[in-house]
């Protein structure tokens, strides 16, 4: 068979350094692999003053799949490179699917006091391509007492009910088989609307899944007092954004969480990437976790079908993160990554 | 001097209860207080199909302050008494602060494990009257494969820079003197772009106040690993419903949690009701926990003036806890609200 192609972006901060050790991962799981590297990211913006150009997303269509680091950069005004580089691939490559695994791996500490390993287990399938997402918006008189700014929730049938049937999917794949939409029909009543239609609908097609309701600030609220609630959620991007960080924050720290920008019909390839952000504050000191981008990998592998290599990439993970437990020391990213890939090849 | 008038909304399920607690404790703490009982909610527009008459709107225009317990009931459509009620009143009566400490008193448990009483005290300065809660929106092609669904944010200078000038005094008058945005500037462009700026802007006037600036996403996470990163906060209105629920949970509960939809200008009565919803689960059985209402007492006391008695039922309730510690025993709403009238009044 022939090599699956991968592009690599490694984009911004720490998204170099946590990238490297992934792909030194992937290495060692003898996968046939052929990764081209490309420079998008702050860098790339201040020298041409590219973001994304057109010839480079065409390009990157042609791959099987994508490893992205982070993007963002201080020295870059905000929203620049999140929109025109981050959100443009999730929205041209038509990733409509988020996934977020929230898993509290055995022997990693959580900062609450009372949950276990086996409270934490969830997967938030997050939208990818509508809602306050699309950039829709505008200002009128910026700068002056007069200002009107906005921003537009865009949301669609189509969009929703393809993300609601991934989800029932993956929900009837889990032992527990329960799904539960997140979102806030009581003020944002159109698009709440038509999301919990479209989740009761769909429902009746999978008898065997059970669903429930939460508005976003109880969830987020359960997160924490009661995580042992969710089995899988289905949310609107924005909502998906910030639950996932609670997520991350609870399963042990943004430093495991991982995340996959999938295309569910293949009609262009998925991105993974740590859900975490370039931290310009701690770049190039290897003090980033990298296992976060290890477990994107993981989810990588599992996407190109490489099931076996996918669950030897996780466990190599969850062995290390118990190893941390018992036997801790300070690690840098380039260790992490080494212990990780000897336990993968060895 | 003459009475204060107080419009009390009891409102649905244990809004009931818990208000019944808060007016046992305005009695106690001895102030000069005439009430009047408005039986909107649920039951009422069941009855008469109203929800928040003009007339009634009109007479609640005349009070010193109002007293809402919980709005919300599961026969009622979602977003009706949320809207036509609850958001009417905070938008008719311009609250534009929502005004919500976090804090854990010593003595209370948190679901922190490492978290301490003096980590966790801040304050959450929700706008109340714009964003997502404007209600704008559409549906086109409702129940078709062909729906699009839209939900507008709108904001204004004018709103956004009132509602910054209440937190930077806020801020001021702490000892940290730290005021942080949090906002999603890097996706919410042109509503981000106008807090920032705001912000910056008004921080000249305020040299004293150090102040910085968080994603919702990165903010939540923060609430749970690093609570104490916070002093006075100030964000847009749905950001601040999400935040205030993570950081009732992380303060205890939102049993505890107090708020007040503040009109500074005093251009109408100000209304205090605790975070927590109408809960209609427990409803009627003795089991809701009225300390948030109380705390929501103690800030319409000192929104009245009566700071000599606000400290004394803040006082009361943090004694409360402080024994609920060494001394627990399980006690109804009554049992919780005598308690703490008893330790009011003596
Ligand atoms: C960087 C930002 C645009 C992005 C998002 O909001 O989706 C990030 O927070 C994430 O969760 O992947
Ligand atoms: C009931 C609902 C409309 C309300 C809100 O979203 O503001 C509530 O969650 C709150 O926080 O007071």
């Amino acid at each position: 068979s022939r090599n699956i192609r991968l592009a690599v972006i490694p984009g911004d901060g720490i998204g170099v350094e946590v990238v490297t050790e992934g792909l030194k991962v992937l290495d060692a799981v003898g996968a046939k692999l052929e990764t081209t590297t490309y420079d998008l990211g702050a860098k790339r913006y201040h020298r041409t003053g590219e973001t994304l150009p057109d010839a480079v997303l065409d390009e990157l269509r042609g791959y099987d799949a994508i490893l992205l680091g982070a993007i963002g950069d201080p020295s870059v005004p905000p929203g620049v490179l999140e929109r025109d580089l981050l959100l443009r691939l999730r929205f041209e490559l038509d990733h409509y699917v988020n996934l977020r695994p929230v898993k509290l791996f055995p022997g990693v500490e959580t900062p609450l006091a009372k949950s276990r390993a086996e409270d934490i287990d969830m997967i938030v399938v997050r939208e990818g391509t509508e809602s306050l997402y699309a950039g829709a918006g505008g200002v009128l008189r910026r700068g002056t007492p007069h200002e009107v700014a906005t921003q537009e929730s865009l949301n669609t049938a189509f969009g929703v009910e393809r993300v609601v049937r991934y989800a029932f999917e993956q929900a009837l794949a889990r032992p527990r088989k329960k799904l539960t939409l997140v979102h806030k029909t009581n003020v944002l009543t159109f698009a709440g609307d038509l999301w919990a239609r479209t989740v009761d609908r769909v429902a009746l097609e999978y008898p065997d899944v059970q669903t429930d309701y939460c508005h976003v600030d109880a969830a987020s609220m359960f997160f924490i007092t009661q995580p042992e609630r969710f089995d899988v959620i289905v949310t609107d991007n924005l909502f998906g954004d910030i639950i996932t960080d609670i997520g991350a924050a609870v399963a042990g720290g943004i430093g495991r969480a991982a995340s996959g920008n999938i295309n569910p019909d293949r009609t262009a390839p998925s991105m993974f990437e740590p859900v975490h952000g370039s931290a310009p504050d701690i770049a190039g000191q290897g003090k980033a976790d990298p296992t976060a981008t290890i477990l994107s990998v993981a989810m990588l592998l599992d996407h190109l079908g490489l099931a076996e290599e996918a669950a030897r990439v996780e466990q190599a993970v969850a062995d290390d993160l118990l190893e941390r437990q018992t036997n801790w020391t300070a690690r840098t990213t380039h260790e992490i990554g080494d212990d990780i890939t000897a336990r993968v090849a060895g």
